[in-house]
Parts: structure tokens; C-alpha cells; sequence
């Protein structure tokens, strides 16, 4: 009995040598270039793939919850940063999670290190959000005063250690070309390293710098003068990136196998089993259009080929998922076949998964 | 300490007054045209508001997966329609659930009832699934022919009983007017209709036709000539519905609560911590363009008033949700408020949230 018969509904499938290649690679990188890499687990959320990272011997990371923080911390992790501007409601969490590990805040105000200085019990890392240009959160890059302002302000607050100023540049995942990607990048890292110089000039000591996304981290090949990187999504790549030309199709180490449902030959469209609750909704945008995620043929043991050309998730409702097929009454696509997709944000499907398994078996669950 | 003050997270609120308001309207509407409501669950997903409709009468009930039929048959529901086309590679549960309940199956294929016929054990109720213009799954309305080849095939099949057809005019979402939602209705009513009276003229018996979506139902004055309507959004309503004027704005049962983690004065912006993982990441159209919900300022209470004019959530990330406030500097919204949005989607927010709370405080857990 083949792996892919085993299977009853869509079940995301992690190929754990790619992934293990994935975070090799970039550890390697960050090595050789003498940067930490403290890489972002809200893509994975599991501790066994933890584990992996741990194997190339990284013991700092990122996530994006006070509840992500918690797990990990439970799983071992003792430095952790919590890359979201702080939630004064879960300020009793952060203090237990401070009482544990080495825990890294982020704030972008001086009311929220007010409310810190007021709150916290335990000393916690702060690092002072920039923004270079995704217009998220963060101090504007240009407003230094306001940068050595809350430095400042942080440095004379007991328990509030500085530890620097941090940039997330996903502005470079909206890069028209892949070479735009590494100028995004550098002008975010030169933003950042602005600040720092003005910071340590007014006699603020020892700024480091946090930076990093995925295709930035994957396509620059000088990761600039940074402390360290926190990028996230390479762990598996996606359709994104793929469209991107971020990752090749290769690299990916995840699709959802989803069972086909109903067949509609006029229209070169198969409906699957697997819709916005198992994708999430996010979109990419390649040759085909704006499209969910990219088609491709599984085999037996659960391993996939090269995106089917012309193949692509087009639409989506709660469970269906609606596949454009290229000459389907050529495919022989049947009901009760299995496909696979590239998710376009694997990010946020893994999210909606909660669970993936390898190509060997192992289920693998995430923390929530 | 007020209800809002006991938040910590992303916290999805239920005005159980007005969800039981609006199961008491839809109830009343089908049973003053004596039409059966057999509500579709995928959007409450819940135990707990499913026993508010038991209390409304009903005992026949949509679902949109195995795995959510199996749910409500162990809390005590007998007629459950499963209205996504059978998935071959549960027929082993689905064969353990028919044994239990009346169940109802949906194929639109010659494939599909071969391989039921071949692995059904236990007598189901089989619905011929027509597409009346979603161009989603389903027998093309005007293909008559294959109805009728697909009623014959149902009829002479042991275990098989044929109960009729069904669609589901989701293109009523996409009605341009609330006075086209009526007409799209209708014209999908007439669709198939004409197909049973063929059906009928050809001898197969007793046809029935179900129907129904939220927009359709809530917005026709006459359900028309059918069997029963299956809607299940107005059970909430939500954004895209109220953007539709397919309801009133305090009809909205549902919002999620989200507390603001930084301000941006210069871009008329707060940060929450809510985003694509909370909302999903569906969308909606209105005089603010396209975006994901509309803000609402939220009672210590946990109620909450009219949508802010101008005011939406504008863009999301995994945890981020960056809400447009027009004129922000005197709006008063500081770092550490929570404010509200109605999600664009509120299937999939209830989806991806997995639980919801009442303004009384009760916790209401979905299926999954």
C-alpha cells in the first residue's frame, strides 16, 4: 500500500530532506558571514522541526506570540525574541516567559516602555521596531530623534535592557525582479545602520542590529552589517517565493495533497477537497494570472514533480478548491486522484493545518 | 472589571441575542412558506448554537465535511446533509455515520455512483449536485440529459436512494445590487426546477429541491418552489453581507476583538495584534475599496456600535492587522484600547479562530 493511498483528506506534506537542505544552506550562510541567524518559527511552529535547527547549531529565535513564546520555551529554547510589538495584555505571560529565558521584546513607543517600566518584573531585551518601508509598525527610519529618544528612554529604565534596533523589510517580498530584492534589502540594512551610528555617536552603547526576511536573506549575497537575521519562510519556500524566483521549485519541502472531488472537462477544471480552511487565502501572481498556488503531480511515496505548467489553484471557498488543469481530458486526472499544491504562503497554511507529515510518515504537530 | 478588560488576545465576540434573532427570522420565513430550513453548520461549526436552532424546530441540518458530520451525529443530530461532493477516501466513516443517522451525500457524477455503489453499505440519500452558475462542482443546469442519466443510474442502485437536486447559488454573493440577489435566486430556483419536472416526465419519482444560500434567502421575499433552503452565514452575517445590503449592520452577531499594539498618527493608522491567522484573509468591497472588515468601537460590556465611517482593516500579516482610522490624532485610540472589526468572511474567521465568546462570558468551542 503506496503512502499516498493511505491518505483520507488534505494533508500538508513536508519532503524533510529539502527542508533539512533549506535551513543547512542558510545556516551556512550566516556562518560563514559571521551573523547570528535567529531564524523566525512562526513558519514551522513545531518543535521537532526545532530540532532540525538546533542540528546546525542555532540556539536563538524568533516568534511572533507571547503563546509561541511559551511553547518553545517549554521545548528548550532559552533565547527567544518575540517579534511583535509588545500586547500590554499579556504582560503577566511575558513576565513568567522573562523569569525563564533570555526573552526579546519589541516596542515602537514611548508608552509602551512606560508601561514596561511600569510592569515588568524580570530584566527583558528591547529592541526599538524600524520601519524601512513596509509601513507596518515600527519608528520611521528617517525619525531619528525619535530613535534615540525611546534608546534613550529604555537605557534608564531598570529591567530594560537595550539590545538594539530591528527591521523586518517585507517590502522586498513585493520587489517587482529578483535583483530588486537585494537593493531593498541593503537600503533597509543602510537605514538601520543610520540609526545605529546616530544612536552610539549621542553615547548610547553596544546598538546591535536585528534584520531579515526570506528573499532578502536568500538573495543578497552579502548579508551586510547586521548582528543577525531572522527570516523565516525558507524553511519550506513557497509559491511566492517561486514566483519570485526567491527558491526553485526544488527547495519547496511542502505541498498539500488534496483528493479530487469532481471533475468539469468543459471548463479544464478539477474541484478538490481543500479550500480556504487548509490554504488560507493569500494569492501569488505569476505567468497564470493571480492564482492560490501552483499545481503539481504527486507520486506514490508522496514525493512531487515540477509544477505542472498552466496549473494552478484559481479559486477557493471553505472546503473547495477549484484547479485549472491544462488539457484535462488529456491529464487523465480522475476523481479520487490525489494532486499536490504549492501553497502560495505556506506560512499561513501551515497556520491553518496545524499538522504536516513528512514523506516517511511522522506527524507532525504544531503548537497551537 | 469590565468584560473587555479580562481580554488578553484576539478574542471573537458573539451577541447571542442577536444570532438567536436572526435563527428565529430565517425559521419563521421557512416555516410561514412551509419550507424546510435545514441550516448549513459550517459557519457557527458549534454544539452550543446548534441547540439554539433545535430550539427554533429544526432536526435537518448542513454540513460541508465527514469530519463535521461526524460532530453534530454525536451531539445528537439524526438528518445530516454532507453538501460537498463525496470524497472516495472516506467512505469507511461515511459508511459508520450512515449507519447512525439519516445521512445525505452530493455527487454530480457517473464515477462517484459507481464507486458508492460498489462500497455503500448502508442506505444514504444521494443529491445530484447542479451548477446554476457558480462554475464550481456540479452537473451544468442545462445539461438535462446527464441529470436524468445520473437519477436513473441513483435509482436502479442498491443502497442508493435518490433525493433530488441541489444547488447552491453562490454567485449571489457576487450580485452587483441587493435587488439582483433576488433575481439570481429566482433564476437558480427556475434552474432546477425545470430539471425535475424533465426528471419527473421521465418517470423518476418524487423529486426534491434544496436550495439556498444567506443572500438569496434573506433577501427573496418568496423562497419559491422548493423543498427546503440550506443557508448558514445569516446565522452571524458579517461584512460582506452587510456590504451587500444583505443585512443591517446590528443584525452582525459576530466581531473580533483585537487589542491596537501601536499607533502610526502620519498614516491615520493602528496596528492590532489580528491578522490572517484570526481573520483568515478573505476580503469584501465597499466606499472604503477593498479590505478585510469594518472597525467598530467596542462597550466595556463587549457590545458595540455602529461600523466607523471611513474606518477598516486595511491590510493584514500573520499576527498583524493594520486598521485605516480617519483622523486618528482626535479619535482618542491609544495603545492597549481594544477595537473591533467585522470580518469580512466569518466563516472562516470562526474557522480559524476555533472558538468564540459570548458577551456573557461563555466560551463556545468550534468542532475542530
Amino acid at each position: 500500500m503506496s503512502f499516498i493511498s493511505t491518505l483520507k483528506q488534505p494533508t500538508l506534506l513536508l519532503d524533510e530532506q529539502k527542508c533539512k537542505a533549506n535551513i543547512k544552506r542558510m545556516a551556512d550562510k550566516a556562518r560563514e558571514q559571521d551573523i547570528v541567524l535567529r531564524p523566525h518559527f512562526k513558519t514551522h511552529q513545531s518543535a521537532v522541526v526545532g530540532e532540525w535547527y538546533r542540528d546546525q547549531g542555532i540556539d536563538r529565535i524568533t516568534v511572533s506570540s507571547v503563546t509561541m513564546a511559551q511553547y518553545f520555551a517549554e521545548h528548550g529554547w532559552r533565547d527567544i525574541l518575540i517579534a511583535f510589538p509588545v500586547n500590554w495584555h499579556e504582560v503577566d505571560e511575558i513576565n513568567e516567559l522573562a523569569a525563564r529565558v533570555r526573552l526579546g521584546l519589541l516596542v515602537d513607543s514611548a508608552e509602551s516602555i512606560r508601561y514596561l517600566a511600569k510592569h515588568i518584573k524580570t530584566p527583558v531585551g528591547i529592541w526599538l521596531k524600524v520601519d524601512t518601508g513596509i509601513n507596518r509598525a515600527g519608528i520611521p527610519y528617517n525619525d531619528t530623534a525619535m530613535m534615540l529618544a525611546l534608546a534613550k528612554q529604555v537605557h534608564s529604565t531598570k529591567n530594560l535592557r537595550l539590545e538594539g534596533l530591528l527591521t523586518h523589510a517585507g517590502h522586498t517580498y513585493k520587489a517587482a525582479k529578483p535583483g530588486n530584492v537585494a537593493t531593498v534589502y541593503a537600503t533597509s540594512v543602510a537605514a538601520v545602520n543610520v540609526g545605529k551610528h546616530i544612536l552610539e555617536a549621542s553615547g548610547v552603547p553596544a546598538v546591535k542590529l536585528s534584520v531579515g526576511d526570506t528573499p532578502g536573506c536568500t538573495l543578497s549575497p552579502s548579508l551586510g552589517e547586521v548582528d543577525e537575521i531572522r527570516p523565516g519562510n525558507f524553511v519550506f519556500y513557497d509559491g511566492q517565493m517561486l514566483c519570485k524566483q526567491v527558491c526553485e521549485w526544488d527547495q519547496i519541502a511542502m505541498v498539500l495533497a488534496c483528493p479530487i472531488v469532481s471533475v468539469q472537462p468543459e471548463r479544464n477544471e478539477v474541484i478538490v477537497y481543500g479550500g480556504a480552511i487548509h490554504f488560507s487565502k493569500d494569492n501569488m501572481q505569476d505567468e497564470n494570472g493571480v492564482h492560490h498556488g501552483n499545481l503539481v503531480r504527486l507520486n506514490a511515496d508522496g514525493s512531487w514533480n515540477a509544477p505542472v505548467p498552466g496549473g494552478y489553484l484559481a479559486r477557493q471557498s471553505q472546503e473547495h478548491g477549484v484547479i485549472h488543469v491544462p488539457n484535462l481530458k488529456d491529464s487523465g486526472q480522475r476523481i479520487g486522484d490525489w494532486v499536490g499544491i504549492i501553497p502560495a504562503h505556506v506560512c499561513l497554511t501551515v497556520s491553518a493545518m496545524q499538522k504536516y507529515t513528512t514523506l516517511g510518515g511522522q506527524e507532525i504537530k504544531t503548537f497551537a
